[in-house]
């Protein structure tokens, strides 16, 4: 079943689970985000000081109003139309509909924004994707798309599922692999395909994009003792 | 009692497991050496082909001989002087024996070997160190060592547990842990203390001596599907 998963069916799950998943955030109901990895992501960026950033798959927008109210300026973008307009609606900051592919060919900020003068600039001081890199081929080519959207320090924040938690019993190879989504309260319509990487394979796509790794960290979940994430910070070079 | 390991210990158990050790490899009992990791490590050097190497707690020597009989350059260092007598005896290359601290001090090679015409360069294009680093301030200072010790490239090569093995039922913390030897079937006179590095604090210590991670290599076990271990290779910048 799982050699059936591609990105396209990325993105249709994910339209199809808009709404469970807006509910699921409005409730607070992931217990791993709301007690450790909002906060270190969060951190992560503001150590670093940037003045502008690109929320990467910013979902329903949490992260980038909370960087938005910090006094950064920060843009979400998101393939799924019905959670840009959830997040435009409440969450602070700026929010556009741009698809990874959308990104990768340089549309974003779509041009029509920058002629109505909503945004001044094509290039930011960081990206950040938490928890948004899911498919394969999408993935890949966005990351190396990202430096051409990177000025000054060039940083790029990628918080993801630890290479630990994420793979559990099955093989520690790159590969599909399927949330079904049994651990939240929420209903959600269809399970969401997501691609498996190994440490090595995710330090080699940075190193091929350009970037070079600053920082590793990995928050721990006080409950379990074991790393709840892995947020890799990188720059440009 | 983990708590009263400390790096003094490292090297009394060695010392007094030589001989265990030594029959250990001779008779080629560490499978996953003998499957994966062996290979895996001299595959990453001579992916990188240097002409000198250093070979940081070389043991009975394996890999310097495997090295050096593939035409590199090859020093192994080893603390304990029964391990660097049975080198000498049994395997090509040039040996010597230099604690971790003697490395620090810029005691390597002695100079009197210097003098004697035995070794005319004091620094080396990589420094490996292969399953060596099992203390805690003795590692963190020897990594920090390491750079003045390298020429050209400054490449350094660690292959050690992989963070998933490694930390196993235990909290995904540093500190100290114990080898009981029970999985080995030569009998080792003492329990060996070794510290537990989370990913990010490997990243973090070589970054803080001043090395760019170049890559991470994360060789599996066939058998079990999950990784061997962990090598990361990284540059002095």
């Amino acid at each position: 079943m799982m050699s059936n998963f591609n990105d396209k069916l990325v993105i249709d799950s994910w339209n199809q689970n808009a709404d469970s998943w807006i509910t699921t955030i409005e409730n607070n109901e992931i217990e791993s985000r709301k007690l450790i990895t909002n906060q270190a992501i969060v951190d992560a960026i503001t150590s670093y000081s940037p003045d502008s950033i690109l929320d990467i798959g910013c979902g329903e927008g949490w992260l980038t109003h909370n960087l938005t109210i910090k006094g950064i300026e920060a843009w979400g973008a998101d393939g799924v139309d019905k959670l840009i307009k959830k997040a435009q609606l409440i969450n602070r900051g700026k929010f556009v509909v741009a698809s990874y592919e959308d990104i990768v060919n340089s549309n974003i900020p779509p041009t029509s924004l920058i002629k109505k003068g909503l945004f001044e600039d094509t290039q930011f001081d960081a990206a950040v994707c938490n928890f948004s890199l899911l498919g394969k081929e999408t993935v890949d080519n966005l990351i190396h798309s990202i430096p051409s959207l990177l000025k000054n320090n060039k940083l790029l924040f990628i918080q993801t599922l630890h290479p630990i938690i994420g793979c559990g019993e099955s093989p520690y190879i790159d590969g599909w692999r399927e949330e079904s989504w049994n651990c939240f309260k929420t209903e959600f319509r269809t399970a969401a395909p997501w691609y498996f990487r190994k440490l090595e394979t995710w330090i080699n796509l940075l190193k091929s994009a350009g970037f070079a790794i600053l920082e590793c960290r990995e928050p721990i979940n006080p409950k379990t003792k074991k790393p709840a994430s892995i947020i890799f910070i990188a720059a440009h070079e």
